[in-house]
């Protein structure tokens, strides 16, 4: 992928005098909706992002629609180069209707989305999980070279991951595969989204992270993080959330015992996610995106040392978990609208039929 | 498949006259060896077992050419009627050359025992993953119908799944697909035979049902087991297992309450193994074989309460586990010799290639 600064004006704008040439992935976070804007070559020409109001599906076309508006803007192109778009929801989703039948963390519930969208902008749309979109868009750009067994787990305001096995992606007859943060890891503990109780999101998504340095540094613990924010306290039922767990990264990073802590529980846990996932799968890596995972080395950091600490002292664990490759997604790789552009164009070249197959494996 | 009782003799001894048409199927277990013979109408012709002496694998050798050839003699037939071997081995082997490299619960590493078996018996012979064959043989034999995507679940002396997804067995690029009996569940839990801590091993394989049964009743706790096995003291390290994890299902079935405890803390516990393969994989299915669910519905109705409780109160997470269909192999079922005969059979019709296809995919 060619990043957008590196692009020559001409080449940006040559793209946009082609018409109806232009396809827009859109990446539906449970913070903000991204989009880019691609052209034929595989050109970036426009990136754009709002962040989303959660719990209002009636909102959705319109935030959805205005984004795509402004990144066809930002191409210097409008709705008439406009071809198709992709658009990855965190949910479950029918590929075939575009009906967002489930989307717990963004409080959606049998949303059309795709009738939608289409009403508004007159152009396919096309939805998609957006996390088994991600990992579609890795393999049909070939980002992992010739790896055909991997996941693309993301970390953010959840936690799941999309599976490619012997080199296509895995959905599952109800498409629902990879939901992994809803594994329950600590029976009994805290209540998840989903109304279960103690799944690995309860543990180590971004909320869960956020939530924990908060309510520690409330309860008075010594941090760099009560200096960043002063204002701190335990977050209200449904308030906003005082302490990211970006914030928590960043301190730790600079040394913060108290973060330090957090972010090693934190990877200890999402390297026991890695390891089940190998465990199940047999896979040769694991990319982490995700909002929480933009935070880098001081995320992937614990991680390896949690996979280095279930293999320690056993030589048959170590050979099962094996010397799978974790990375994180590089910044500015844009997995997610990557994916929501792969799904539209698999759409555009052989529509998903009915039945189980795959995405574009028509 | 015909049961053997119900075969006339007559069909018996003509399957034995037409020579090289008979495929033995070998299941390696952690405590036995079993054997089948099938003719080429899928007629089980011979059945035969052995104890195994884990630990020795110089004499497996021995061990397995004296099953193939009792289970011959069974059929009323003898080597010039072998038209080919398969073996199912818990653990990992390479199906090119039939090389077991790990088999953690057996206490074998490089074992060359297709190349053993071949120049003992003279036929060509097929080493697979016990369980991953047994779940291919489900799938070649339809057993479980028009369900393309299936775990078949083994609960004995260790726990692993053989996976099936879109039709298609899945073995990963190093043949470990499904080994989810080594994922951590209690950290800092009791020592697994793969050297880690706290696998899901530890907690819900038939050694240690027996192991939980039998320190409790040495402990003075009252049960039924006490009288059954009076003797019962803890287990000396590498010494017999005074009470098994069949006693514990048949005193639960009694109404005994420390063994329905016990079999409802390692039901829970496999409840969660379920789910974490569907929420995983996305399956419609979910088969449960191996020595330990041979106790039928004492072992499974514990696992259906733990998927219920998992679900409970609990919308979306129960939407996510959704209604899979979860039962025990059919007794006398045979899925582990039947999966050794299967890939044997794949094997003649389509030799297994080099690189990471799968078995008999070629």
């Amino acid at each position: 992928m060619i990043p957008l600064a590196a692009m020559p004006t001409e080449a940006r704008a040559a793209s946009a005098r082609a018409r109806r040439e232009l396809v827009v992935g859109v990446d539906v976070g449970g913070s903000k909706i991204a989009a880019i804007a691609v052209d034929p070559s595989d050109r970036v020409v426009g990136r754009e992002w709002r962040p989303i109001v959660t719990g209002r599906p009636e909102r959705a076309g319109d935030d959805l629609a205005e984004v795509v508006t402004a990144v066809l803007h930002e191409a210097g192109a409008d709705d008439r180069d406009l071809a198709a778009v992709g658009v990855g929801v965190p949910g479950r989703v029918d590929p075939r209707t575009g009906a967002v039948s489930l989307a717990v963390n963004l409080g959606w519930q049998d949303v059309r989305l795709g009738s939608i969208l289409e009403a508004r902008l007159g152009v396919p749309v096309v939805v998609e999980n957006d996390v088994r979109a991600a990992a579609l868009g890795l393999l049909r750009r070939g980002a992992l070279g010739p790896v055909r067994d991997f996941a693309y787990l993301a970390v953010g305001t959840g936690i799941s991951a999309g599976v490619v096995v012997d080199g296509a992606l895995r959905r599952g007859p109800r498409g629902l595969a990879g939901e992994i943060g809803h594994i329950v890891v600590e029976p009994g503990g805290e209540r998840c989204s989903c109304g279960g109780c103690g799944c690995l999101e309860t543990v180590a998504s971004g909320p869960a992270i956020a939530r924990r340095a908060t309510e520690r540094v409330a309860a008075g613990e010594p941090s760099s993080l009560a200096a960043a924010r002063p204002d701190a306290e335990p977050p209200r039922r449904g308030g906003p959330i005082p302490i990211t767990a970006a914030d928590v990264y960043g301190a730790a990073a600079e040394g913060d015992p108290l973060a330090r802590e957090i972010a090693e529980a934190a990877g200890s846990r999402l390297a026991w996610a890695v390891a089940l996932l190998v465990l199940t799968l047999d896979l040769e890596r694991v990319v982490i995106g995700g909002g929480v995972a933009a935070a880098g080395e001081p995320f992937l950091d614990p991680i390896r040392s949690g996979l280095d600490a279930l293999r320690a002292d056993a030589p048959q664990a170590s050979e099962l978990i094996g010397r799978v490759d974790v990375m994180v997604a590089a910044d500015g790789s844009d997995p997610g609208p990557w994916g929501a552009v792969t799904v539209a164009r698999e759409a555009r070249a052989a529509p998903v039929p009915a039945g189980r197959e795959e995405v574009g494996h028509g």
